[in-house]
């Protein structure tokens, strides 16, 4: 209701403010009997860490994450996982400018008129630190989904003007990781990268797309009729800060398409498996995965805080000059992928929870 | 659970199949003292009806509703609405062929596999039929938005490569119904009406874009961090019918703008309200509405059923060849209008209410 | 969020007024694959009926209910399951009288005072002709758990001060329908229904206590710490009109009791199967059930509706006299024993297809 | 669905085992702008903390508990408030040997076959440990009541026979805490504390009953048909730990009364204010409040721990003898009164919230 928790039997609350003691998750469902690989969510978390490069924010986050509850001998043990980074490297000095007020295109003007209070600190609740919380508890759902044979990857499809014309399945996916802008091809990289310090240099920030693919998934997942798999996945996506659109399978480019074109026939594939000869449904079809992989992009807007001075207004009224301080990101999309992944992970989770009663 | 309840507080839960002897809606959490305007709510069941000109289904729907309960007296009384609309004029022999082959591109496959039963009679639960009690809803919530001074309009604005250039702002959206395709560019519409007879002639049928823009909302509606109101409004479109992508405000082109050309600058008017000069965030800044206009576009792929042969298989996958019997609509977005319409009238509704707890 | 729904996974959502169009449910969450028993639902309506014997209310309510959607071929198919029940035989001038004037302990004044309106005829949404709706879904989850070798027996065990001392073990609960009273004890029975004879002749009612017991459950049902089976047992059961009361095994009589009297010891039958000796616990233990056989109590007031004159208040605060009129129950709890039965299907089967998502 | 979560608007999960690391609850939902009086959160855990007397265990829990988030500059922010308690002064060794055998009566057996493992130390999650969490989120609950001048004062009126025949308002509620089993009629009191001195001494445990009086309600609170005010109040005390029972008002007495004895007859006060007479309704008609107070017993089963001999099994059936080691409450009553006070304020707080969209 209040709108901190996500899923339905495989459930998350995240809690904590940017500039609080400390953020976390609750995650309630997660099935009993599943051994916790610690070092895959430290490692989850090290993706998402700012401060990886030159391109991302110097802030430093801890990395350190505390299970609390709900782990029995190396194993979940049913009861509700509670998983907790404490806050550390705060610089509250470098937000006290903004106590008064309210910085372009953030949540400082909603949250103070909604709430008649805000924590101004670093953007308090509505900061993205809050994702933290999402990657470690799409960790844990990735935990089951590799027992399921389901991987999902995501990785960074376009920076500004710079879009990578290759289709997921050109790509080498495996090579996402190894450049810091997270786009798996290798000169299209570098040119973003490119792109990314020469707009860190003006102060300015970038925009960008994260695209991702979901592969292994059994038909069936996905409830008619408001909570289609691609529904709650463009929900997910769309929950997660600077998040403008959200399109999968012909997307967008399917409205030019005629049915002609954008129909997949059903075929068999060698093992007599039912399968399409083409993949514009994104492995989704009325709402319910048909065991094609599943594939979508994420609009990112430019980061709202620029190392430029920008005009606003107080609490008042009136107008005053602001200029971001401390540490930020130029883009936020080569971050963005570890959490677009966790939030597909925790998509897909609940609906195979959820898949188990569809028959008697 | 189950997918087919929608809202947490203004909450509706639909149910029948297309050719079932109903489909309805359960409203429960409308707040009781609202006058109930039938006239209304039989108004835009006409509007999202088929067989309204030569460039929509001629299948006969009946646009009879009834209401069965929560109305005392023309008023809501705090109990759960139902409305129910009988089927008629069914041609159940039309879908015959489909009882062993999986329709291309439909949930035919997908429910058969994942239920291990299908009503394959128009797609069952799955047709669009089902968007006739969202209609309903919609309407009794856009009923509640009226009197706090909101209102919701939708256009087409492209159908195939035939877009409308033109911002909602330059367009005079009372004009939409004026022309069978919704689209409020009188000479756009035309070439749109030319466009999709030519590809109902060919048997074919095409996709396009549905535009809306939501206007006089409070500041606050939207609740972080899941359930931002765009992270709604992106669920409820993606859960029509046929939907593959939607964007707000600056959406997929802001991915390549950088934050100084992206950002919304703070101001007063001349009643010292604060609004921004710009409205790239379409309204909602933290997930949270900050009283500008909320604007969006929404992607739906061409209808899948063609009237044309096409090649799939059996359930037993067998291949065999299918073709479009009865009747079906060449292109979607005209009667995707209203249905876009409430689905954003059922998320204002349900988060006007939600708003009334957020502060003590 | 407004109330008129129960259940998790199996979910109900029940609406109309007593003297409305007509009652019914949704069921959403219901699995696929059932074969739903037209007739096994027919005769649980049946045994909540108006007008069975001469100890029931004689108001002639339909037992003629319509299935709308969701049944396709005699067989869930995974969609919403409408039910619904025509209103026939509504004496609105009966209440006509109501219309200014609260009924002493009927939710008039509350009603009115909640929502600003109220529909004064026979009590409207509080009528327990809503329970109807209860029945008929009740009577679907009793299908499934039937196929789970699971069975529910709810009888008459108390009218006023006649008590039936014997345990459920102690009765043959076949016979609970042989009598009007729905107690299966013979002889307790024909002096409830004397005494209900002589109340219902001074134009008084007299409260009572159903009892029920379930039997074949597995061991596991039931989610730690809020969701514990009896707690979702005690709400259903309180959310029956007129229940005050509600004990699971050893229940009020505990509170007396000594741990080394109440414990139940571990022991193991001749299937090597672990099972308690005792079984104080009610077959539930730390929210779960044992495999045991769950029992409980419900307690209900007596019908407030009088044949006799009584005094109350009018909207306005007059003081006026009123007095019942047309039909209604001397004693509830005859035709409370199919409701009991229905609300304890309604948590099982939830509980059931919860308990799939324990383990991975 | 995991069952860790209570309240639909005014939301708590808790989490946390008796032997982990620490034990807590995330409260979404409570509404911005509410003063935190720390003071009282301490209050009401030291009630309910093991050790304060020599009727109640011996454990040592800490009191020390830790906002982690949710309260800038000391009010509540309108975000998640989560609240941690480290758990401290753990035996586990006086756990140890029950790592292979189930305690009779305790959730060992059930958490082990449902879940496939088991936190053995104390009972893990099924521990009444707990329920700190609840009074925490309660007394948050309590904040917001006082606001509205709500009260809500729970005692012991039974422990084993000793029954204080008193009805609440003969007693002198503000003498609760003045004794160690907080039962306010001091010479009962007396009678209580040796019961349970004398129960204690022969290493054994007793049962009680608590009861409560919520007082200030404005009128509707509840929601038909399901959300009954006493539905909610039902399953928050059943899902106490060691609850077996629940009535309000006339309770399992009114079972054995004359609708002409049970009725409550309205009529006004010196102000007017429509009143009833007497109040057999327990300030709640049709699940709605009507202004008066609400009043409820809840019996609570004796403490399954005994410091004697039980014969019980392990996992593989095996006949074993078990005794409780450590520290253990013989009576469990004096310790629930804020518990179960802490249970009414959630339930009476998310009610008010719900209350808030009832009308337009």
């Amino acid at each position: 209701m209040a709108g901190n928790s996500f899923g339905e039997i495989f459930r998350i609350t995240t809690f904590g403010e940017s500039h609080g003691k400390a953020i976390g998750v609750v995650i309630d469902g997660c099935p009993a009997g599943l051994e916790v690989d610690m070092e895959f969510i430290a490692q989850q978390l090290q993706r998402r860490k700012p401060g990886q490069s030159a391109i991302t924010t110097q802030r430093k986050e801890s990395e350190a994450f505390e299970i609390i509850s709900g782990i029995f001998e190396g194993k979940t043990e049913g009861s509700p996982i509670t998983m907790l980074i404490r806050n550390e490297d705060q610089k509250p000095q470098d937000y006290e400018h903004l106590k008064e007020a309210y910085r372009p295109s953030h949540a400082d003007f909603t949250y103070e008129t909604k709430y008649g209070i805000r924590d101004y600190r670093g953007g308090g609740r509505s900061s993205a630190r809050e994702t933290a919380a999402r990657v470690m508890a799409g960790a844990m759902a990735q935990l089951l989904l590799t027992k399921e044979g389901i991987s999902i990857s995501a990785y960074v499809s376009q920076v500004g003007n710079l879009k990578l014309e290759k289709d997921y399945s050109e790509l080498n996916l495996s090579a996402t990781d190894s450049n810091p802008v997270r786009c798996p091809d290798e000169a299209t990289a570098r040119q973003m990268i490119e792109l990314i310090e020469a707009t860190k240099a003006k102060g300015d920030t970038i925009g960008g797309i994260v695209s991702a693919v979901i592969q292994g998934c059994p038909v069936g997942l996905g409830e008619p009729v408001f909570d289609k798999l691609h529904a709650d996945l463009a929900k997910a996506m769309l929950s997660i800060n600077a998040v403008h659109g959200f399109e999968y399978g012909s997307g967008f480019k399917g409205s030019s398409k005629y049915g002609s074109e954008n129909n997949d026939i059903y075929t068999t594939d060698a093992n007599k498996k039912i399968i399409t000869t083409t993949n514009h449904s994104g492995g989704i079809q009325g709402g319910i995965s048909n065991g094609m992989d599943i594939y979508f992009n994420v609009a990112f807007k430019p980061v709202a805080t620029l190392m430029q001075p920008q005009m606003t207004v107080t609490k008042e009224g009136a107008e005053t000059e602001i200029k971001g301080k401390g540490r930020h990101d130029p883009c936020v999309v080569p971050r963005a992928v570890p959490i677009v992944e966790a939030m597909a992970a925790l998509v897909i989770a609940d609906h195979l929870l959820r898949l188990r009663s569809a028959k008697w």
